[in-house]
């Protein structure tokens, strides 16, 4: 269990990292939206290892291949199977933690739970089971391109470790800005800064944690269902799931711990002839219910586990040992992230507004 | 779709602020568990309104009805259904607002995705619908009592608006201390001073947010289904879907974000002959499974909705209008969400201890 | 597990034959659908204990109470609760068989399964669980009845023991005909002998089986999702569900073992402007989705289990006794499974009519 | 939606007749479980097309390739994904139906639902879709064979057409006979006949029915979750998800129908120290549970749909046309069923003996 996501539109992934390869299947696509590899590898493209100095060398085409569910184009409304193959594994790399516990790893926490582990490479527990994901969200954004083709998804680094980026997550941030820096943030003075701290990192063999920022515009009123899916509900559940999410905010988030409620309401207007919130400290969620405003979330995303620095842990007889890592790692995993934040974000809210045309489908003239 | 809730112990809860009542039916239960209508009251009574004078003084006995399920204080393995009533609601300090829509409630939104609302008292969207939360949670604790004894779970108010209690959440903090305080704070300095805070706030008409520590204890190693059903994804999921919960985090949370790779990771070592974390910056979490060390996680709340102060709103005409607050409200909803936010630990920790009896029964010698 | 049914239209059962009472609760169902009190008692009481002399004589008013997600007359969107409270129940009847196995009943199999049981009436196992199915197959109906009026569901028995009625499902039989006779058939002729059958069986202190035929008239091409969840497939399982069901067939069933394919293929013509077939072998469903010709189900239901006989069976000490029937019961089941038949057939096609819904949203005009 | 099965050991399955390929992936398979590509290989060849003169000549190798899950022997507890590619396609043979409805196929069904369909070879509803069920339903027994290894599943085609073949399902077949025999059944004197049967049907281009008998012996008393998922109703949903079959029964089925309670009954004795029944009408199943005896199902399968004679049909521009069948097919699909069949009684059974795991959890104690 645990590797399925989604009521309506539901995804599951499979593979480890050093297996023969990582994949998705996708259950409950609309029949006849249009939809191609190119669609799938744009995104795998976004998240592939070895695109910049700053993330890991592996060397991975992360070709995607579509064995079924397409054809001339077009969905046909059976299971989409997407598979990628691993190549550049190196288990031999990973010789030396077979029997160690890489700390803040999740090595320690699958023997404990399975009583067996695939060792190389971290196995299932690895980011490269992302892929899976990617490739999944590349589909719920076909989905939504073509039934509410005004919704959008845009994800950037809007923080590593102590920099922070400049902007207004809900207006002025563009797509061309974040993917023309290394580091997919949207304020180039602060890429310069994150890249060099990154850099730095990684020569002290050491990493950086940051935070992502997920807006979502154009996102139609009436998606979520009360009360244990509410949209946010479901958002956090999609985030935290991903490796080394350790933080979910949507709207004012934690600030609104500290606010007055005179300070934090978001007052109604009519604008442009429908209603609007004066301001957005929601979130453009209210009732767990979205209420067309974009959609902000911000993620904390702790620094990579793996660090080339001798660190105190034990292995699998119970002895206390030493454990320098080796293998190829991002010292900070944000910028591949960030299409992996889209992903479920376009997965979750794709479910969603499946799930709402069974809620609504009554003729209004009663 | 998303009144239920788990996956093997699967709860499902309904009711309306000013309907017939409210309640849960818990199917997936264990047989033969001890639980008894007192194990339910309990928790209830300290989620109910009216408790202090900092909350609501709505009078509802919240008296719980086991109608099924339960036989001679054993569970049967059949559905548990468990009743509430309404009792002391008045509808008709709503009247005003039944065209009106409520700024930072549910009330515009639930009329977008359904195109109907149940307008008294917020309806389904009512924080009334805890009391089937409660309730499951009452049933699930029971589980893990019998179980899994070691396990359990504390849940207290850390912060109102600016005021921060003091304590390691892993160690120092008692029910006792916690639950003599009509904030559910575990410091009592820190008491007196968010209760003159809410009240304060009270007689402006305005209202205060605030953050919900929660500790786990005694968890064993090995829950949580990797990779979407991650341990700290499904209580994101189950505490992000409480009432005016904004913001979740687990272990180092946002912190972890200003952190280098070498200050967060959590060495390993042996300690009372089993393996241990010398720090715990992972929250008990790691790669989505318990590691044996305490759980802990943060919840923001924003300030209650409902003002005693005149807000500029709209009605469903589209047209814009003066709202000011009647009812009765709670001025900080945090003292009573405490047991709500204990109940989704018990209900989440209880589906993944069960879900793991079917990971985990092969025997190890092969 | 297992008192759920449904994807989308979600429906949960509980309760137990000599406990306080038995209930439904359906998450999923639509808004703004016209949904009275009077709907749901309708079916109630043809389900109902004690209407004529050949059921039996508890006395149950069964007075269903909607308890939440309806407003003015129409469905809010959220869960939907009903409850019937038990009252004339007599667990005295019951203390000879505490602690011994009725054969043929569940009572052996739920100390198997539970190391418990509710031993009064049956507990969960009695047919009176049945009540929930009733209440949410009328939510259902009401449903399909706004959303697909064409739409009818109609079932009766058609065989009694060795008595068989006359005709053509698809066409001749009317809901009055079968309404009218107290045991639920279409044929006049053939009831009165299946009334004498029965009077006789009971008499004796015996039983009989029988065949209730299913034919859903107006329903729409397209339903059902193959490949697992084929319309035949998740009809056959909510059918041989109910209690004392022993068997399933679609369209020619059982017969298409003994036929060619010659004899067997439905041709397709054009008729009336639309595709049909020109026979109707395939019972309505081809490839697990429905084409739009009445869709027709027969269901072979074994005799009581409960007989006024002495029979030969053991204890719960494993211990060889003899047990005469008390209690009250139908000496044979199927003139009160009618509805229950019915209900199921509702409640898998609504939750199909539902899932459709986000199959095909996609414009056709790619 | 609809290409998963299953609550615990949940399997989806995908693929398209001319497509790529066909696979599935298992997510809930208990760690630590012996599993080889060969466990796989053995069940898939018995499926395979091409085995004898009385089933389709397309060759296809159907090498199933374990893409992730399984790590050195042994199951890790993650999904399981296995993958075969389809070779000997050949879609020109479709071509001529490429806007023709064929007689009794799904056809217009796919294009009623989804507005679109893979045309050739039947794509998702062709029978090679099974593929992905024989090679889940091979994981499944390797489950069963390492938790529950008393616990046999055996099917076998007990009748062709008009022929019947002789033997007590639950005492006197064999797998050895069985499988000796071109057409899978367990009587040596029909299945010459049969043999006959389908040849004569095949020079005739016409095709054959049948019924296909399943026991299950040594399964555990206690398996099946009342109310909905009763076990006989999660086999039935199983089975008549397979491609043509048409109808179920478990134990008496239909002949229960025409028997009296005094004849039906089961009664119970106590032999070699534990529970029994000295007949098994009820097929090992009670109130939804096993009891411990053998489980006997019986299905009924329609005569293939595609023949080489010329019928009448529609095209998708809603004229009527002849259509002649042309490409490959089986002249009786039964023998081939018989591993699918089998497959999907182990699928269902690992499913619910997982499930049990979380039922009977408590100490008997109390």
């Amino acid at each position: 269990m645990g590797s399925m996501f989604g009521e309506v539109f539901r995804i599951g992934t499979w593979g480890e990292s050093h297996g023969t390869g990582v994949g998705a299947v996708i259950d409950g696509c609309p029949a006849r939206i249009p939809l191609s590899q190119e669609d799938i590898q744009r995104e795998l493209d976004r998240r592939r290892p070895g695109q910049s100095d700053i993330v890991t060398p592996r060397r991975e085409e992360d070709k995607a291949e579509i064995l079924s569910g397409v054809l001339g184009g077009l969905t046909l409304g059976t299971p989409i199977a997407v598979s990628v193959r691993n190549k550049d594994y190196r288990s031999e790399a990973y010789d030396g933690m077979r029997h160690v516990y890489r700390p803040s790893h999740a090595d320690f926490c699958y023997d404990a739970k399975y009583g067996i582990r695939a060792w190389a490479g971290g196995g299932r527990a690895s980011a490269r089971e992302t892929v899976g994901r990617v490739a999944a969200g590349a589909v719920a954004r076909a989905v939504m391109k073509a039934l509410s083709p005004a919704t959008d998804v845009l994800a950037y680094v809007s923080r590593v470790h102590r920099i922070e980026a400049e902007a207004d997550p809900a207006e002025a941030v563009s797509r061309e800005t974040v993917e023309s820096s290394a580091v997919r943030t949207n304020d180039p003075a602060a890429a310069e800064k994150m890249l060099a701290a990154i850099r730095e990192a990684r020569a002290a063999g050491d990493s950086l944690g940051g935070i992502i920022t997920c807006v979502v515009r154009g996102c139609p009123a009436g998606l979520g269902d009360p009360v244990f899916d509410k949209l946010e509900a479901t958002l956090a559940h999609a985030m935290m799931s991903i490796p080394a999410c350790r933080g979910f905010e949507v709207g004012s988030g934690f600030a609104a711990a500290g606010m007055r409620g005179s300070e934090h309401n978001d007052a109604y207007c009519i604008r442009g002839g429908r209603v609007h919130t004066v301001t957005n400290r929601s979130g453009g969620i209210q009732g767990g219910i979205s209420n067309g405003e974009p959609i902000v979330l911000r993620l904390a995303f702790k620094p990579t586990a793996t660090l080339m620095i001798e660190q105190r842990t034990v292995n699998d007889r119970g002895e206390e040992t030493l454990l320098k890592g080796t293998g190829r790692h991002d010292p900070c995993v944000l910028p591949r992230a960030v299409p992996v934040v889209e992903a479920m974000a376009w997965i979750t809210l794709c479910d969603h507004f499946l799930r709402q045309k069974t809620v609504r489908c009554a003729a209004d003239t009663h």
